[in-house]
């Protein structure tokens, strides 16, 4: 049985735990707190970032959500995510990094700085400045979002793909942390309300972090 | 013909470069300094980053360096660099990400932006506290290729992959930029000097940024 290493609010988790959701495979939750630094999980990866997957029969260990994803994609044929001609894969993979680098930096990084890690870390209160950066870029992000909407049925293209799994990730731990304002985001809204109601990201929305509180439409799917 | 959008000292387009040139892929140099954004790139990628591909006669578009060395891996079968079992590969994957993005924030990132950029933008003088954290951070990166070495006869494992075209890369822009103190890291230096001799790297060795000179060892391959 596979195990995760992950915590509620890791959006990078939070893709593989949909890629896996789409292809049916079973894993297992382990809580890690990666800015707790602990030694036995910098052991198993040195950079100290969730998700890590073990299969602790098969002594293997994975690490890195796209090196996890693309390992999944290489061996259960299932739900392809990566999915195409070898063009339309380069444009799912660049979209995964657009989400994972800039989306995360700009809007999800900050926000979980600021209202989750300070909080349950104890390091202080949010900093309202870093705050307001955040959700502006979160519009600017959704604006693009809605951009690829009006060209494409699904982000990557014209099926759904790990791009679509990437966005939603980071999208749904921005929600969670109150950064992302609907409003004015019709395109973006209906495509992540078609995510919501699936059930690879059931599962997801029904967890909390502790001290964290998600707002009231969080987890409603018609929000 | 392929297009390469870049500039010399990217460490995203020599690690895209190594591998074209290990494969055998023909290309031509655009020059390209993201920090202008300027507006025909930032159409291009809105990530405003090098490196990007055109192949104008197709109608094809790469953006984005992993996404542009799988498309690579996938459609030319010479020289595999993603090669072995899926779980090897997975490895080879995790450090591709660690170069691309430990070793650029830690090392390459702020060499670049002290040294490089505030010179060409003229946009001040260079920090000596943050070359100084720039330099002791390489010291504890070559501590872990030497590690690794010490172990595998290449980074990735038994053969020659991406993980060694991408840690090879960030290393001789850390290098060219006087980041690099060889002393102690016996491992890490005698598999560069082997990744310097081969002809894929040799035009990247010979190249230079206006306004930036390297230190003599260098272009040097018994350095």
């Amino acid at each position: 049985m596979w195990q995760l290493y992950q915590f509620p609010l890791c959006p990078f988790s939070r893709k593989v735990r949909l890629l896996l959701g789409e292809k049916g495979v079973g894993y297992e939750l382990v809580r890690e707190s990666p800015w707790q630094r602990r030694d036995e999980f910098l052991d198993m990866n040195p950079a100290g970032q969730t998700p890590v997957m073990v299969d602790e029969e098969r002594g293997v260990l994975l690490v890195d959500s796209m090196a996890i994803s693309e390992f999944f994609e290489e061996t259960v044929e299932k739900s392809a995510m990566i999915n195409g001609t070898a063009v339309g894969r380069a444009e799912i993979r660049r979209l995964v990094t657009w989400f994972d680098t800039h989306f995360y930096q700009d809007v999800t990084g900050p926000l979980l700085h600021e209202r989750m890690v300070k909080r349950v870390a104890r390091t202080g209160s949010p900093d309202a400045k870093g705050l307001r950066e955040a959700m502006k870029a979160a519009v600017g992000h959704l604006d693009y979002t809605d951009y690829l909407l009006d060209h494409r049925n699904w982000l990557g293209g014209a099926t759904m793909s790990l791009a679509d799994l990437a966005a939603a990730a980071q999208i749904s731990v921005a929600d969670y942390l109150g950064g992302i304002d609907w409003k004015g985001h019709e395109q973006t809204a209906r495509w992540y309300r078609g995510l919501k109601s699936r059930p690879s990201f059931r599962p997801l929305l029904s967890e909390r972090m502790e001290m964290v509180t998600p707002p009231s439409h969080y987890d409603n799917v018609d929000f």
